[in-house]
């Protein structure tokens, strides 16, 4: 049983209700879609992610054997579950909003659309895979727009993102968001995302002093060297850093940047540049990481901080501010007619629904939540069928094109929602037909409006 | 190359190092260790869980020939490097806390002795873990003492945790921590977990009215029943879960449970609680789920709450108040000779370390952190030799015996650290030996105490 791939990946209820969907023999139509009930905290909008993910999952979803035995041992299922286990593929269509797309609260982000126990049961894990690279692809579109354009992003997460694959996402994420690249090693191997890298505190502790420390790095490794330089003192590091850049100048090796890691990262930043300017070396550039968000990195760079490039490590791959969101996958039709929950603070609006946004001169003016086809709704659908009986519809599309999709996306948002202040909301409509067919589903369940 | 188990989950910059280590001729003994900085704000205590994750992943360390292909297909690394990969394995030794021991700011949990280049590659992987599972074990020890005794726990956060392996590790650690068990049915599978269900909204939706959903659901299922009473109205639902349980009854159906998702806790608790005794059904618990966390657990059942169990999900899994942890894995020595940063803020104690231990009348009374076999210091040492040479020193414990351990840890600690109020720090000291080893290294490398 694969880990990553295991269908038994999945809740527990979600066989039991399969049992007795089974048992009732409610197998028609049903539709479920995901959205965010809420944005967070710091969040004014949300990067959509994990599309690539589901697809993978849905296609590829099969119970093995060894994966049937593990479920008969139980001895919780029939012998009819089992069976139909045993022959499950997902043969539903997927509608999504494309990868690096915002979004907002309100507005489903993707919809199932499959017999009943299929497209419960595929709940989980695709909510597992959607919510976590959305929630860390909006982190990461935040520390892009508080950069600018110029500066430098990298991830450096994998150590405190939450397991491996969290950090394969963070990489990913990110990268879409408009990172350069990633510290991870696999996710270049996986996604073909740049690598960058430089070295640990102990590393420098380990050699006798910091200059010899530079200087061995650089010959063994001649490219894109960038030297840490707070491990005992910034500025004295920075000057064996000099002087290191110095000696390895004739063997043409080049230095491309420091490293801060510690410290007041305004002041040291600007000491540092001040060095490398004055010993000559004005193309070397000043890096930062060290708790780095899309907080200080906006703060740094608007007190002028001559920094050329941000580490972004555990406030990213944990989207450490907002973890999670406030999501669900909610059944909205079933055998053609159109279902909600009334539960207190988590009502749902039934029904198939589209996401319609109005563009104005270039930037995002508001969007509205309607009816699939609902007619006199202002802008353009955001929901794409994407999969078709269980097949994809497209292939998967390179990451660099995901990543120029969000650049142009990110370049759209309200200038209020790029500078991320929290102060200016983003309206979302809910359209009229959609509020009638709320108030007739309450009214045909006695529930009053 | 399997994406949890690939020795490529690691930072480019374990590689380039390695490069510069193998070209430098530095492969003596190194000895890191993994301790966190400062506890996070709502983290009196930590608990150790990821050893035996840590471990399989020391011992199964092995780059394939296609890993090695994909790191030679970059350019950026020799072919003693490739060389040297491919024959690695993991020769060193290993000291841990056992899983399941609290643990303190500034207090190393792991020990790693080997070979520079080794001991430093293993990092981001090892790190990767023990900070997730530690994180989520954490979370779910607070969960454990807020419940009392009595009160069931059960994992239902799969969906929000951050990836496949991010919800493993929560079933696990929560396990650990006294969980009664996980919905996730890989977990059962996969660690022996016992599983937990109830029903989704979306099941309940499906159906025409809720008793015939009830019924159903349990003649499908017939053991560990519980309903889900929230979808339209949490009291009408109890009426109709009552009304299926004397369906049920006759066919020798017990219903154990209804479900709360939202609204007023403590209210509906008490209304359910009231309904099901006046219509004799003492036995049915009350079981709540919906944004719990330690503090909703505390609050609701000091109030007097008439709850039996509790689900908790998204908080538990992502440990939503403290998703990471300011850790470090630190160069203590190398080549005989202890080692340290001095960075602002995060400057590091050198030499090989242990945590001792007072207990008095069987609480926590103190730790110090000492050096390893210093002499004088009170207390039980806590960091065990768990591997030597590569080879683990004992099999893998059963996670029952790691849980109970856990538990009795969890007991011993000092009552107001046990309360979770934040207002009861734990004393940890540093040793004198400790103290002049750090002034002597200091002194040696020509910085200021």
């Amino acid at each position: 049983m694969n880990p990553i791939t295991s269908p038994l990946l999945t809740d527990l209820y979600q066989l039991t209700m399969f049992e007795a969907y089974l048992r009732e023999g409610m197998d028609r139509e049903a539709v479920f879609e995901f959205a965010v009930r809420n944005l967070p905290p710091g969040r004014e909008f949300l990067l959509a992610a994990g599309l690539e993910s589901a697809l993978s999952f849905l296609e590829d979803l099969r119970f093995s054997e060894a994966e049937i035995d593990v479920l008969a041992r139980t001895g919780r299922f029939s012998k009819g579950l089992l069976a139909e286990l045993g022959r499950l593929r997902f043969t539903g269509d997927l509608y999504a909003l494309p990868e690096g797309t915002p979004f907002f609260a309100g507005e489903p982000l993707l919809r199932v659309v499959a017999p009943l126990p299929l497209a419960q049961l595929v709940e989980t894990r695709v909510m597992n895979l959607v919510h976590c690279e959305t929630i860390l692809a909006s982190k990461a579109a935040r520390c892009r727009l508080a950069a600018g354009e110029k500066t430098l992003l990298v991830d450096f997460g994998l150590r405190r993102a939450h397991g491996a694959e969290a950090g394969l996402f963070a990489a990913r994420a990110s990268y879409i968001a408009g990172f350069a690249g990633t510290a991870t090693v696999l996710a270049g191997a996986l996604y073909g995302i740049p690598l960058f890298g430089t070295m640990a505190h102990s590393y420098i502790e380990a050699f006798p002093d910091e200059l010899s420390a530079f200087v061995a790095y650089a010959r063994a490794n001649r490219e894109n060297v960038t030297f840490l330089i707070d491990t005992y003192d910034t500025l004295q590091g920075a000057r064996q850093a000099i002087r290191a850049a110095r000696i390895l100048a004739p063997e043409g090796i080049r230095v491309k940047a420091l490293r801060l890691d510690s410290g007041d990262f305004l002041s040291l930043s600007r000491e540092v540049r001040a060095l490398l300017n004055q010993e000559g070396l004005p193309e070397v550039q000043v890096f930062v990481s060290g708790n780095m968000d899309e907080y200080a990195i906006r703060d740094l760079l608007a007190a002028g901080a001559p920094i050329g490039g941000f580490g972004g490590g555990t406030k990213l791959d944990t989207s450490a501010d907002a973890p999670y969101l406030e999501c669900a996958y909610k059944l909205v039709e079933y055998a053609g007619r159109p279902r909600l929950k009334a539960s207190a603070g988590k009502a749902t609006l039934p029904g198939r629904k589209q996401v319609f946004r109005r563009i104005d001169e270039g930037r995002l003016a508001g969007d509205t939540v309607a009816l699939e086809g609902e007619a006199g709704v202002p802008g353009e659908p955001l929901l794409m069928k994407v999969m078709e009986k269980g097949r994809r519809l497209f292939p998967a599309l390179e990451l660099t094109a995901i990543a120029r999709h969000a650049q142009a996306q990110l370049e759209s948002l309200p200038e209020g929602l790029r500078r991320l202040d929290g102060r200016s909301p983003y309206e979302v409509q809910i359209s009229p037909g959609l509020r009638r067919l709320q108030e007739e589903t309450l009214r045909s369940l006695g529930i009053a409006c």
